[in-house]
């Protein structure tokens, strides 16, 4: 709800437009940053390898790496002072089973995709997560622990993000240049020290269906955006989503994109939690949605490193 | 839940009535604003342009001129003093990817739809509002920004609703004539403000599945009724659907209403909301499910302009 | 949770019967009121009339006598102070269109119905209360408002039915013999005040799938048993359903039960409220149920007071 | 969230171990309980008894021994001091109908489950307890009553879980050897009284897709692992799943699992609580689920005693 002042504020704007006033069109708009000659779509824009239509395919790995008494399916109940030994082992199973049976998924359907990796669950699992990496899949950042990013100062949040992605590199040798903060929540300050640590991309953004581009400290950096719709957690814990709903959903999603990739540069994002994509009912939808995707001319999967590599050497990727 | 006092009430009523004491029909129901000729049903009535069955479109254009940290998919608990910037790009989603997603759909299928513009957003967007309307839809006023209206004086409304209306007439050069208030929450004055504009329909009610007409300050006024069961915000976010779901139940709708049809004055409401409405999995399913109902004889798509102008004509419109 | 002091008393009635302290069989149960012979089920039990199955249908009465700002599908955060208009046009769809579309529906499948009236209700709209009735279907009472029953001293309560039932009389001509409270929530004098009376049956209580009789006042009183899984408000509004889960869960339902039928006595209970059950999609939904169901053998649809009678008359209805 | 405390303790673990200051590989990791050896998975294993898929089902046995105004899917705003009765007769619909029907069920289907017993449930419906072990059912103990677990002294829960097995063993003279929690919530104490007490196994984990060994009291202890995917409670009334929606994502599940089976020891989790698995729609669906399971070579359902002797028996059975 927008409170009176906001309704206020907004008012003045438009008497002092003239737009109360008369009805004559009105020429100020572009000074407040709105522009009439806005374009609303790009059209025939192309992916640079020729690709017709992208799939990028993120994988969380987070469990061992919560806090005490995270939330789970359990009731949110607990008396204070014990410890929730159920809920644990719900996160126990995203490395004892979920991680595992997608690696192999994924070999399977010969697809590479991206590991979101906290650094805390990388140290209390570093066989498995450098067994990620050796499968030849891409490992992102995910912060050091399961914090809440947005409320750091510059400092802080410059070491919770630095410590994050040298645990990765330290334990899997791969040296990160994407990034997925808690939640998709990043504070003001996030791209820019992102930047300054030598990261290419982030994918906290929702707004399109294609990567872009936008100057953080007057460099190149992009957005490779991610989504709720396609998303497990969000389906499949926060909706109640059982699992046929979330193959026909994102198998409408696909149909579409793939439609609209004919004639426009589109990507589609579809991601899977350790402890909630890895169980035997997800990785049999992710079998069945991927072989069914495979099977469209010109459907490539991609990690998000190279989706954000080409996008900064295609001169018409979308800048913001 | 009726308190005590409600119940006392109504059985004084009750008593006053007769209706304890004995047992003999009440003679004096019909000074009770009751009838018991009232007929519960119009037998035989028909659209005036012969139409069978009209469907009617609403296309909600509100993303960009969210209040901030408005309600999103995210959880709701933003520390103060924050900003919720991923919620943003899910809003950005609405005029970056979905109405022009929508608005080559509605082109697609050639059907013609009624945009209710926030008057902020219009700001926001000025030329993609102005493109719904050239592309052939009707812009209807929904509000100069997400206030809650119901809570305004007569005053603050009358500005409130003039100041959206004239937005939305600078930027697209479309006069409004059509009203729907923030979550259909229109207050005790609202139409009376609305007659006075100039306006000649709203849709806040969803009593009735066809149109029907109101002296408001002794003039017709026209309801175009709306519905929460064919409602992508309802549905998607409300009830948490999957989107085949969604394509079930309006197909549902549709098969009832198209059978009554036959019979009688029927109008069905669907509606898509920008950042909603606009996903890839939710145009693949507008394509459907209209592509089914096109198929059947006598349906028409009308704006609701025209689905109020047509009842204004109509000497069998019900009357209220 | 059990508390403390519950855990206590289960242990002590434990340690007192001998449990902890020997492992030789509980002779002392039976006082308990539990009883080592318990036969869990009947077998071979069969409808007086030769039925198969019988189907219970519910259609409540009870929009246009609700409270103020009743819960309804708006956000439940209406400011103090204001009518919530848009949630009551949501109401008054039950009875300009919800009730009269199935009495259409239920004509065209020959089946009669229990509608349970809502005092208030019918006062509101007579002439369709009294439609029902002139229609064939059964007046059952439901209260004389949407007050809270349970909490009513045994006056207020009596009051209160019987206002319930007397409008109801008056209105349509019927002599309601059946009861269903708010929410199905009895007080623990209520059925002592249906007896007194006059009613035969009442049906909050889901603990069967077929009538059962008990003493109260020493006479004969039947329950028609209720269910939740087959309830439109449960399950649409509730649960928040899409159409076509309903129909899904709701032919399962009667599969089970027809194969049990074929051995004994069994019940299917379904409901539909004005407002919901009334809808297009909903209406759709119970024609092609009925459809099926009425292709096999030995299914009647009786109206409760039928199936009270029923019960009453055959004496190998269950005794609880 | 990590709290600010944890964030600083993880960041010091890393800076002790040399994390940040240097990228070379961290020595020191197995020191902290991690093993860069360790293998994510067990490739290979097989049952002892030459089964290719183990099934396990579970039915608990509650109601009957439920708290006054225990939770239902009644609205959960009972005014203090009154009896929920309706929500009463939805529980005993448990006993009455539920576990009878299941019985007959699971003779049909040649399938012998695994009954988790509350004590305080066995002594209200004593036959019916002892009729699921008649019928070669395995009883397993499942506490006295539905008190929270975790929060008990080392004493009074060891009382509580003796209660409980004694009750089950004095009624249906069956020595249970299988332990459940109260929604699987054990504390700290819980696996070694259970030791104390002989029991050989609990389930009160979710952590792997077979059953596991671990030392308690020095002596091996079994876990047979459950899950929330497959379990009534948790998708019917938690998650609000139509039956439909159970049967399709249980089958995906079964269809994963069967096929891993191939490779590796699998055991896929069921389960079915009395008032809700035991409805009609529900017996309906475990008929369609395991008459379509059973038809897959290699595929044995059996008791958790069963499973966890195998499991004893077993060199190759997992140890943590």
């Amino acid at each position: 709800m927008t409170d009176r002042r906001t309704f206020i504020r907004q008012s003045s704007l438009l008497t002092t437009a003239g737009l109360i006033a008369s009805a004559v069109p009105f020429a100020g708009m572009a000074q407040n940053g709105n522009n009439l000659q806005e374009k609303p779509k790009e059209e025939n824009s192309k992916w640079l390898d020729g690709s017709r239509l992208v799939i990028s395919v993120s994988m969380q790995f987070e469990s061992g790496g919560q806090p005490a008494n995270a939330e789970s399916p359990f009731p949110q109940n607990m008396k204070k002072g014990y410890k929730d030994l159920s809920a644990t082992t719900w996160y126990e199973y995203g490395y004892k089973e979920g991680i595992p049976r997608m690696l192999d998924n994924w070999d399977k359907l010969g697809v590479k995709i991206t590991s979101h990796m906290v650094g805390s669950a990388v140290l209390k699992n570093p066989a498995l997560a450098k067994e990620i990496v050796d499968r030849g899949h891409e490992a992102a950042a995910h912060g050091m622990n399961w914090a809440t990013q947005y409320t750091m100062s510059y400092n802080d949040e410059k070491k919770f993000i630095k410590e994050g992605v040298d645990a990765i590199k330290i334990i899997t040798g791969f040296d990160a240049i994407g990034y997925n903060a808690n939640w998709l929540r990043r504070g003001e300050n996030t791209l820019k020290i992102l930047q300054e640590l030598g990261f290419l991309y982030h994918i906290d953004d929702l707004s399109r269906d294609e990567p872009f581009i936008q100057k953080v400290n007057g460099k190149d950096f992009v957005t490779v955006p991610y989504t709720l719709r396609c998303n497990d957690i969000q389906l499949i814990e926060g909706k109640n989503f059982s699992v046929d709903q979330f193959i026909n959903q994102v198998k409408m999603e696909f149909d579409q994109l793939y439609e609209e990739s004919e004639k426009r540069r589109r990507q589609m994002s579809i991601s899977f939690h350790d402890r909630i994509g890895g169980t035997p009912q997800m990785v049999q939808a992710a079998m069945e949605l991927f072989t069914y995707m495979k099977k469209h001319q010109g459907v490539n999967f991609k990690r998000k490193d190279e989706i954000a590599r080409m996008a900064l050497e295609d001169k018409t990727t979308i800048r913001d």
